[in-house]
């Protein structure tokens, strides 16, 4: 698998990319509304930043509540969601999502539990 | 600039690492003893994950011992440090580090304050 994207919370992810963007030379590539959430991408030419600012009470805003911004989550690419999935079954890892979901961009994905994954919350996107 | 890696904060880089490449087929192409640290790279195709294990009291024990193990940095690839850093000081961010030091694999690194970055510590890495 590589790397897809770094889910970055944020309670302004049009100030942030436009840091980025000076920052770092990032550039927006996707923006939508999903899920209560706004989220942008930043094109790391090998991935992307995925800025996830709140519009709703929910999983994001609950983050920064708790935790304050910074990376939410990793996201790795992969062929074939299934088969992650069953993987990761396989071994015992506890399942966000126990079968693929829509996500961001049109995506399909699907999330681990951060306590069989080094506390990393991980998710898997197949394109 | 590229995405460059993840740095994730654990207290066992070696059961971390077997972990991740039974999961996700990542495997290790890098390993050494730095700065009171195990290190271990991890190859995602596109960049990496570094796994950071604490060998003694120092930043990562102390971050371990705050907030758990999980995503402690993220990195970015450029090839000219000094004129990444200049940028960030000139838009009035906050450095860890004012000058490029001797980092892990080799590597030229300089780290931003999180506070201006959105709560991301971000890392610059000149291979």
């Amino acid at each position: 698998m590589e790397f897809d994207h770094a889910g970055i919370a944020t309670e302004d992810a049009g100030e942030l990319a436009e840091r980025y963007e000076r920052l770092f030379g990032l550039e927006v590539v996707h923006e939508e509304a999903f899920d209560g959430m706004r989220i942008v991408f930043l094109d790391c030419g090998n991935g992307y930043f995925e800025l996830l600012e709140p519009l709703e009470d929910g999983t994001i805003s609950r983050y920064l509540a708790d935790a304050g911004p910074g990376v939410h989550h990793l996201a790795l690419a992969t062929d074939d969601i299934d088969a992650a999935l069953e993987r990761a079954r396989d071994e015992g890892v506890s399942l966000v999502d126990e079968e693929p979901r829509p996500g961001a961009w049109g995506h399909s994905v699907a999330f681990l539990h951060p306590r069989d994954t080094g506390g990393v919350l991980l998710e898997f996107v197949e394109h």
